[in-house]
């Protein structure tokens, strides 16, 4: 890495728990100088503009949290209990994250009326996201895990959709308590109708 | 209503859209004017500042959201079915909210690092969402219509959790779908989970 790659780096690693607490709109010129201790000049050579800054911040902040929700869920070998593994690593590991919570819902909220930028970036995170749990559930039906009724991209959202709107109303209330209930009811839901009835030989 | 007060009312209705879809910060004076046809002492002549009339643009972009969600409520005889109702209301009478989404949604998660003034708003308006609900839940238990095993307030917390995260997935998406999947889902859970097993004459 060249010491450019690495200031623009150290940039977007600043950068990232301003734009995910404050928002695209509510971080400054002035916070991004203090968090990074350049000036404007000096964080403006690496990005066309803000809009750049925050895109790169936020696939920074996003990878952070794919990385958690998804860590350890590849060794697990039944389908459901995957995505049972996925639902416990997003209640459990909010510690990893970059501050400010899910990268996902604070752009999306914020972008859905505006800035076409950072808004492609939320719904491309939002598509892979989608992507991997369909993954796991597709594999599931194969190995008769998981019924073969099930629409794997419809379980995925809907999943996604649960957690996303527990974790809003847990850190509205800031009580964990919305969470843990939202994943014992998909943790429920996944063993009462979405777990196959059969496991007929392989 | 004084000519002062129809004033202060025309200001804060044509200020909600704006802050509903473009949030606190995204706000700006200029955009305020221009909505409103007034010059900045004309606005500010009624209220303390932006945060007051932001906080009063919530509370009238949520008095909206609520009055559909609960449009024919209380018409339902029976508990479970009162339930469906809101659900149903909230997924499909979007067209009557202010511009801009559901005000707790993008209220909870702008205020959720800063702004205490809006984020109280936004926990009371949760509060007051969680409490109808719940009054809904108690009566069906009382009535023997709701299993007596069901927490009215764990209950509520779960449905608006869901409801809410599954508006985010369709805004991001553009796409109605996430949101009818997760009525189809609580309505199912409704039926099998909620809803009383026996009905002992009253």
């Amino acid at each position: 890495m060249t010491k450019g790659e690495q200031t623009r780096r150290d940039i977007v690693e600043k950068a990232a728990p301003l734009f995910n607490q404050k928002g695209f709109e509510g971080t400054s010129l002035a916070d991004l100088m203090q968090a990074t201790g350049l000036q404007k000049g000096g964080i403006y050579r690496h990005f066309s503009g803000k809009r750049e800054l925050a895109a790169e911040a936020f696939d920074y902040a996003w990878e952070r949290a794919v990385r958690g929700r998804l860590d350890g869920v590849a060794d697990v070998p039944d389908g459901v209990d995957r995505l049972k593994k996925t639902i416990d690593n997003f209640v459990e590991r909010r510690a990893g994250l970059v501050p400010g919570g899910c990268p996902l819902m604070n752009t999306a909220v914020e972008a859905d009326d505006g800035n076409p930028v950072l808004r492609a970036r939320a719904r491309r995170a939002l598509q892979g996201w989608t992507e991997r749990l369909s993954r796991i559930t597709a594999e599931g039906i194969q190995k008769h895990q998981i019924d073969r009724s099930i629409a794997p991209r419809k379980l995925s959202q809907l999943i996604i959709s649960s957690l996303e709107g527990a974790l809003l109303i847990s850190r509205l209330q800031n009580d964990e308590e919305p969470l843990r209930a939202m994943r014992q009811h998909l943790d429920e839901y996944l063993e009462q109708s979405v777990r196959a009835k059969l496991h007929p030989a392989g």
